[in-house]
C-alpha cells in the first residue's frame, strides 16, 4: 500500500545523520556534562556546540540559550518564569486567543497565581492585529506573547510589528516559534522579541528538545529548581544525545531552509488549490499566504475530523485534526473558534502538515484517495443530510 | 592507560540493550504517541509498555507512574505540585537538611509562594531520626519529603518508619528515590509513601527520562501545562526514545537487582576498609552498612576534593567530590555540614560510585593511585603544615 506521512507537525521524522551524530552519546561519550574529570569534557564540549548551533539558527547568542525538554518547557518557563521575575512592576499578561495550549494553560496558571490574562482576538484568518494587542496593553502589562505561527491553521503573525508595541510600552515580548523554528528563517533582532520558543522536533531533531532563547540580560525565574546546569536558570542532568541532535538539526536547517521552503510551497500552494476542486464544501482555514511553507489546512463541511483521519489512516495517509496536543482530546478547536468559525464547520478540520520526504505523488494520491472518503461519511451525517432535505 | 569509571552517581552508562531498544523510536516508529493514524500506534502502545515495566520496578501501578524528563523534574514537579494542590489545608512543608538541591530548592520556591518549610537534621551518619520528623509536624503540615538515600554519602533513610508517622498525622509523604530506583529493591507499599521519584540515567538507562510515581488519587496540580499527555499531569510531545529506553532499563533492573548488589556490596566494603588503611586522616563519611551498594565516600583531610578529582582523572579515574550537580559550584557540601563535618574535613570530600563494569582490579588500582596523589597535595597544603607543625 502506498503511504504518505502528512502529519509533519505532530512531529518531524529525525534526519538519520543527526542519530549518527547522538549516537556516541549513548555510547562511549555518556558522561555528565558537570563531572570535572575526563568523561565529563567531551559531553560539555558538545553542549556547548549544540548551544552555538542553535544560537545560530535565530540569530541569538549561544549565551542566551537555554536548553529545555521540550517546546511546551519552553512556553511554561517563559510565561511563568517571565511572569514571575517581573510581577514587582505589574501583574498583566497579554496573549493571543490562539496560541498553543501549553501558553494558553500556563497563562490561566497564572491567573491562579494572582495574575491578570487579556486575550486578545484574531480575525478569520487567525491574525492578530498589533492595533488590538495595542489597545490590550495597561500600565501594568509586564509580558505579551503572541505566537510566530499557528500550528492549526498555519497563519505567520506580525511579530515584528507586535514586538515594536510591547517593546515601546516597556513590555516583554515572547513568542512561541515551535512551528517555525528551523522551518523558516528567524532573526530575533529582526523579530525585536525578548524571548522565543522552539523545539527540536519540529525540524527533523530528536524530541527530548527545545529551548528558549532569552535575550541577554532579562531576568527569569527557573521552572526547575536544582543544579547549576544552564547557568542555574534549568536544572538537571543535560538530556546530552537530545541537545546534539538538536544541535546537528539546527546546522541543517539553517544550511537548507530555503531549498526546503521551496520544495513545501509549491507542494502546499498544489494541495491548497486542488482539495477544494476535487470536494464540495471546503473551506481552506488559516491565510491564503502568509502561511508556513507545508501547511495545508482545510474544514470539511458535515463531517468529523475524527472520522477521516481514521480513514485516511486506512488508506496509508497521516495527517491531524485539530492541534496535535488535542487530537485526543475531542474538543472544538479553540483555534478554529476564535476565528470565527461556526461549531458544525470547526469539527470538520483537516490538516496537512508536509516535511522534505514528500512527493508530488503524495498530493495527487491525498486528492485521489479524500474524496471517496469525503463521500462516504456524508452518507452516514445527519447534518448533510438535512443540508441536502434544505436545499431541495 | 587504565581507566576506571567510578562516577556511577553522576549517571550511569547506557546499557546496549537498552539503546538497541531506543533505535526503532529514532527510525520507523517516530510517530507521535498522541497521533490518531497508523504512525501514533507502536509509539503508543511502547509508551505504556514501559509505563507497566517502571511501574513494576516499584511495585505501583501503571496509572501511577507520570513520566518526566529528569530526576530533577520528578522532585520539582512533588513539591511544589502537591505543595500547590493540598494548600487549602495548610502551608507547612517538612523536608530534611541533606535533600538533594532539586528537592531543597523547590523547597525555597514554596517559601516564596508563602509557604513554611521545616527542615529536619540528621546525625553524623547522615541519618534522619522518624523521632525529629515527628517533632516537626505540625496541624497545617501538608507534605513532608526525606530521600530513600543521599547520593553524596550513600545513607539509606527509614523511609518505611518515617512514613508511617507522616500518613498517621494526615500528611502526604514524598521520597525522592533517584540514588534507589533500579539500585537496590523497591516497594512503594512497603515503603509507604504517596510519591517517588526516580531517573533512569541512575540505572543504567537513558538521561532525559524520570518520573513520578503518585499513589491513585493523589491530586496534583501540573508543572508543565499544555496538552493532555500523561493524563493532564505532565504536558508534552512524550520522548519516546528515552521512555523507551527507561522502561528496558526497568525492566533490567527488575531481573538482576539482586545479582547487582552482591557484586557491588563487596567491592564497596573493600573500598571502604582498604583506603583508609591506605592513607592516613581519612574519614569514612556515611553510614558504615545501612548505604547504597556500590557507594564508597570519604573526606580526606587537609586537601580539597577537586584537586584530587584532577590527579585522578589524569591516572584515568572518574571519580566526584560532593553532589553532581554541586560539582562544578565550589560551596562547601550542605549533606556533610549537616552531618556536623567541620569546614576543613568538609572540603576533602570525595565519593566512588560503582557500576556493574567495575572490577576488583579497578579497586585495587585506586588504592594503588590515590596515596601518592594525597601525598603531592598535602606537600602543598598550607592546612596539613599547620597540622604538622602542631603535632611536633
Amino acid at each position: 500500500m502506498k503511504s504518505a506521512y502528512l502529519d509533519n507537525q505532530a512531529t518531524t521524522p529525525l534526519l538519520p545523520e543527526v542519530l549518527e551524530t547522538m549516537l556516541p552519546f549513548f555510547k562511549e561519550s555518556f558522561g555528565n556534562a558537570q563531572s570535572l574529570h575526563d568523561w565529563g569534557d567531551a559531553p560539555r564540549e558538545a553542549l556547548e556546540d549544540a548551544r552555538a548551533e542553535v544560537a545560530k539558527l535565530i540569530g541569538g547568542r549561544p549565551e542566551e540559550i537555554i536548553f529545555t525538554a521540550s517546546g511546551t518547557e519552553a512556553n511554561n518557563f517563559a510565561l511563568k518564569g517571565l511572569a514571575q521575575a517581573h510581577q514587582s512592576k505589574g501583574k498583566h499578561v497579554v496573549i493571543s486567543a490562539i496560541e498553543h495550549f501549553s501558553v494558553l494553560h500556563s497563562a490561566r496558571t497564572l491567573e491562579k497565581w494572582g495574575f491578570e490574562v487579556t486575550l486578545v482576538p484574531v480575525d478569520g484568518y487567525a491574525l492578530v492585529d498589533p492595533k488590538d494587542v495595542a489597545s490590550a496593553m495597561r500600565k501594568e502589562t509586564i509580558l505579551v506573547s503572541v505566537m510566530h505561527a499557528n500550528g492549526e491553521v498555519g497563519t505567520i503573525q506580525p511579530v515584528a510589528e507586535i514586538a515594536k508595541i510591547v517593546t515601546a510600552a516597556g513590555a516583554l515580548f515572547h513568542t512561541d516559534a515551535v512551528a517555525t523554528a528551523g522551518t523558516i528563517p528567524i532573526d530575533v533582532a529582526e523579530l525585536g522579541v525578548d524571548a522565543l520558543s522552539m523545539a527540536a522536533n519540529q525540524f527533523y531533531g530528536p524530541k527530548g528538545a527545545g529551548a528558549l532563547w532569552l535575550r541577554k540580560g532579562t531576568r527569569i525565574i527557573p521552572l526547575l529548581d536544582g543544579g547549576v546546569q544552564e547557568g542555574g536558570r534549568r536544572a538537571g542532568t543535560e538530556n546530552l544525545p537530545a541537545i546534539v541532535g538538536m544541535g546537528k538539526a539546527a546546522e541543517i536547517a539553517k544550511r537548507d531552509i530555503q531549498s526546503r521552503m521551496a520544495k513545501l510551497v509549491g507542494l502546499r500552494d498544489m494541495l491548497l488549490h486542488r482539495l477544494p476542486a476535487a470536494i464540495d464544501h471546503v473551506l481552506v482555514t488559516g491565510h491564503p499566504t502568509q502561511r508556513l511553507p507545508g501547511h495545508a489546512s482545510f474544514c470539511i463541511e458535515f463531517i468529523e475530523g475524527e472520522s477521516m483521519l481514521m480513514l485516511l489512516s486506512s488508506k496509508g495517509i497521516a495527517a491531524s485534526s485539530g492541534s496535535t496536543c488535542t487530537s485526543r482530546a475531542l474538543k472544538a478547536s479553540h483555534v478554529l473558534t476564535a476565528m470565527g468559525l461556526p461549531a458544525e464547520i470547526v469539527q470538520g478540520s483537516l490538516l496537512f502538515t508536509f516535511g522534505q520526504q514528500i512527493t508530488e505523488g503524495d498530493v495527487g494520491y491525498l486528492v485521489e484517495v479524500l474524496p471517496p472518503i469525503v463521500d462516504r461519511l456524508r452518507q452516514m451525517s445527519p447534518l448533510y443530510a438535512d443540508f441536502l432535505k434544505g436545499r431541495r
